[in-house]
């Protein structure tokens, strides 16, 4: 596996780009498209969250028949919450991206993301359309990037090759994420791309697999939104024999190449969570099993009392004892032991008798990595989250303005 | 029934004293007694978190025939993650006040909170046990309430008469909250008075009914603690026919009472939470049962983007309907309604039209009400919680120093 340039657009065959419509003030890109040359195997997951915007109910239906060619979005406005019209007007993206590109608008998926309960000014997306569609280009991934930023602070792009079959397969991958970060089946917005042949029911299954142990392992504040989306299109174009099974040498080698790729934008959403100023890797141990490895794992990484301590550098362990002891995860207290790196603060549930300023000089790096070995059982689950910071208060005390 | 001053000791036949034992700055207090004058049937409800401190085993062991006549409380260090050596202290200072008051051990309690992880200073507490056993008081309810605060800015103090069986039954209670606050079948230290007599049976069940619908409907930031503790004493000299059934008409008073005295101290709780500056009530009505509408309502009243949003008086409908969306109570989202105070934010699942100005105003108060209505059954439910701040994260990210 080998990685490259050129996020999304490393594929060939996939053209994309970023434009500013004026829904974000200053010029910033608000709309983006993603196009294949050709119709592709598509597959997506979605929120969990009952209330669902209206861009999750267009794709699933488009999605009906595993196949598209463009995906466009918008930042800015989430439209959920906006009821039948906020619908038709998820439908009249689609059709106006099909008219553009002269295609059926059956083929063209539509997401979202921004302020919930607003309907969509159509004036603008309409004209962000014109204009997305004539910057088409095969390096315009990092526009498209750019133009699904909400409070992210850098744009997130990945692209991998692996080899499939004898063959050299592409990965590309852009996503967005910041706040209300806590996907359950998906997350906020990741667009994936690859030229690998692969029929419909294993690129839905990878998909799923894949973000199960990526983006549903991210969680910045614990709120899911109503409008995470990951959806990818296969191209077919790099020549590998063709996978139909979910299992298999080939099928096997497609799933690392897609889980490098998933799991890296999961890690820059969380390093890039609101207000963020580290990423905080955790590390459940020896659980007894991959649900309570999770739910050991998640308590520590929702934990406002770790994420505090992690921002002010402060080793307080007690508070990881804590999390841990929370969240249902069968263990024996007196039998665990935390490490920060490799540097040990647990021993047998009691303070390991370290020093604090090795310690807080761990903290203070820019990627903390909590290992907690809980000697329950032998399956490991890694998780991803950021610090809270006064910056997380900031930032959403007064979003909307 | 009557609200009236005293806290713990407008109970007749109930002492108590806060004394600085050098625990906290400053002269400040830090260890707490409460004492009958008699044996009195005692009942207690603990922490549901797996890893749970020393005290909280010896109260455990010493409520096993239901009978107690002292609480013995320190702050600013809570003996949990302390082992063989952390227990042994427990019962050392159960030891200490039975020596002091001429008592079996066995008859005294023990709550803690504070510091995870590192063990008591026995000099300290057992200078502050002798001090304190000297300060006891009539009066001294107040005094206690002090001793037992960590973070919190103001003592939480509670009294009620209620009419029992022909007779005038007080309720007297304190309790300290702030942080590690997400209480599940208990909460972070809570001690009640009555002079009720009743059964140990009824009085246990009494007080795990009003903690559910009180303490345990309180959170501020979804941490649950390794110390969560509620005690109850009733010295059975007010005269009453004893409660010995956990039904009936005086039962049914007597809970009256001891809801309220919980509810109030509950309510503090959440006012009072670190970094908080306003109460917030989340309401859920017509939800399908008890579980979904406190799922729904625990949802809102966890929510870092609704909490900040009220912190921000930012009047963001869509992030409740985000947070009862992700909750798993089942509702159709276009037949929601939401009220802040009696003023409509959503009507049907979408924009009600309310005026900006207006909204900003009513979430700008001291006491913030939300109402979701979801349309699904009957059963409403109420929790209650703080907006989070700057200071919550503040206070958090460098507690130990």
């Amino acid at each position: 596996m080998k990685k490259i340039d050129g996020g999304i657009t490393a594929v060939p065959g996939i053209r994309a780009a970023g434009v500013h419509a004026g829904l974000k003030p200053e010029n910033q890109r608000d709309v983006a498209l993603i196009v294949a040359d050709t119709p592709a195997v598509a597959a997506g997951v979605f929120t969990q969250n009952r209330v669902c915007a209206a861009p999750v109910f267009v794709c699933r239906e488009h999605l009906s028949n595993h196949t598209a060619q463009a995906i466009v979005v918008n930042s800015k406005n989430a439209n959920a919450c906006t009821g039948e019209e906020g619908l038709a007007n998820a439908y009249q993206m689609t059709s106006l991206v099909g008219e553009a590109l002269d295609i059926d608008s059956r083929l063209v998926l539509v997401a979202q993301t921004g302020v919930i309960g607003q309907q969509l000014p159509m004036d603008k997306i309409a004209h962000g359309i014109c204009l997305v569609t004539n910057a088409l280009h095969p390096d315009g991934g990092h526009d498209a990037a750019l133009a699904i930023m909400t409070t992210d602070t850098v744009p997130k792009e990945i692209a991998v090759e692996v080899e499939v079959g004898g063959a050299t397969v592409r990965i590309g991958g852009m996503t967005k994420g910041a706040g209300m970060i806590a996907p359950n089946m998906a997350t906020m917005l990741a667009f994936l791309t690859t030229d690998a042949k692969i029929a419909s029911e294993p690129l839905q299954t990878a998909l799923r697999e894949s973000i199960a142990r990526s983006f549903n392992r991210v969680t910045v504040d614990t709120d899911t939104s109503t409008n995470d989306t990951v959806l990818i299109l296969a191209t077919g174009s790099s020549g590998n024999a063709e996978i139909t099974e979910s299992d298999g040498k080939d099928y096997d080698a497609f799933r690392e190449g897609l889980d490098f790729a998933c799991t890296e934008l999961a890690k820059m959403i969380a390093r890039d969570g609101e207000g963020a100023t580290k990423l905080v890797e955790v590390i459940v141990k020896n659980a007894r099993n991959e649900a309570e490895g999770e739910m050991a794992a998640r308590a520590i990484a929702e934990s406002p009392l770790v994420k505090t301590a992690v921002f002010g550098a402060d080793a307080n362990w007690g508070r990881i004892m804590m999390a841990v002891g929370k969240s249902g995860a069968a263990f024996d207290p007196y039998q665990v032991d935390v490490w920060l790196g490799d540097y040990q603060l647990v021993k047998a549930g009691m303070d390991a008798g370290f020093d604090e300023k090795k310690a807080t000089e761990l903290f203070s790096k820019d990627t903390v990595k909590i290992t907690v070995d809980v000697n329950a059982g032998d399956t490991d689950v890694t998780m991803w989250t950021c610090d809270y910071s006064y910056d997380y208060i900031r930032i959403n005390a007064d979003y909307r303005t």
